[in-house]
């Protein structure tokens, strides 16, 4: 099976059957070795501050995670020799976040959100990757780090 | 109006008003200017992995958001002269989060989850906690750092 | 006096009235609101690895804080209506470190490094910076984030 | 040869051989698999503030880094069978820190400091250690994170 299938199957996986995610509407739209994709809508059931209307930060740091975590995840399956689905399966489970950081730099308003990830370390154990997240009018509200075990 | 009063307000206003607080079922327990409790209970919807069946990352930083917050709110009320609602609501738009670390230590599993936090540095413009999530057995899960704007 | 002027006085004085910051050998280059570069030469004393001939974390975390510490001094001096020495003397009272996040990528290896800075929150009470450092070789060693108290 | 001994030899080899530990006058003065202690004196040279005379927070850094550096160091020893000098220096090559964070609390002023660790992750590829840094007063200046590949 060809790579990119296996990342739309865990793509489609990871949206579709992760009980979290779907609470939040959390939608992985691109990931590969380097980068990442997460969309999110606005909903009123996101909302940490009723007074303000804003994200709660821990929406924030959701998507954060998740956008670092996907492709921490395709740099275990793109060390893989055998790619069957049993053998995906067992080496994802080596998949886990070892610590996050979440700048917080704008309050979070806007109807859609765009989490992104970019690599900035990956090694056979641990991977670690910066990520952002912007409102559908492109203003930049955090900055994440994130650290992965991969191995 | 008393302090300690203030704060029941405020815990109650946070955990039955607060759409994202309601989501995942956080309670705060208690708080003052020190120290914080909150509680959530284990439901399918906070997974954030269903094969190993723990929770997301995600529902971790929120928990340990919302108990470095609350000290954090702790901490502005403390310095007011005045104690009218308006002046409290007032001084609580100031509260936001400028940075959080999470350090995952153990996979989130348990019936019932603790997040307790401490103040370390208390100003009058910036305050920063430290934060630890346990499970009913004691089990400690992750640790966790913010820093907050309080004036 | 021109706040160009003024951003060339501090460099001078960080440069070379900080001991410290001669310890080390970190010069700094350029600086103003929105960026800054520190530059030092190797010298086996910044060794943190004897066997492997590698800078010290520490001489990384102190690059890195000064690179992201003189953007934030620059947005003290860009909030002062009275630029009097004494003025500026007395509002660089207030900068000062909160956290410094430091992520190692690469050995700490070259024949000179380069620590850059870019802000990536701006107020009028804290200020956070993202930071990088480089060799000669453009080689990518490190990433920071710092959140500096500024008023 | 037995552990304690070992530890011992590690502790004189990165204090007295250690180029940017002499510099500082970093002193290892006791560590094991759970804990450590790093101490030093206060000398002119450590300034990072001319005007206020305090501690550079790559100094409050590099102390820290270096605490939770040898309980890390202790535990990959921990893991070896072969207790072989060569043995020993090829597993220490696998040490390296992937991220320190560190928050500072108070300003860096004393006469000797203590910088002391705990483990609070331990695995056979990361480790992770939480620091704390006071001076002889037992004031509390700084709090410290520190990732750790040991594997």
């Amino acid at each position: 099976m060809e790579q990119s299938i296996i990342f739309q199957q865990i793509a489609d996986f990871w949206t579709n059957d992760m009980p979290f995610n779907q609470l939040l509407g959390l939608k992985i739209t691109h990931f590969n070795c380097q980068e990442s994709e997460i969309r999110f809508k606005w909903q009123d059931k996101l909302i940490g501050n009723p007074i303000q209307k804003i994200l709660h930060g821990g929406v924030t740091a959701s998507a954060l995670d998740l956008a670092g975590g996907v492709v921490a995840a395709a740099n275990i399956i793109d060390q893989l020799d055998d790619l069957s689905p049993e053998s995906i399966q067992q080496s994802l489970r080596k998949l886990g976040t070892i610590d996050l950081r979440t700048d917080f730099l704008r309050p979070g308003r806007g109807k859609e959100f765009f989490a992104t990830a970019k690599i900035i370390r990956s090694g056979n154990k641990v991977a670690v990757a910066r990520m952002e997240l912007h409102n559908e009018k492109n203003d930049h509200i955090a900055f994440g780090t994130g650290t992965y075990m991969v191995g």
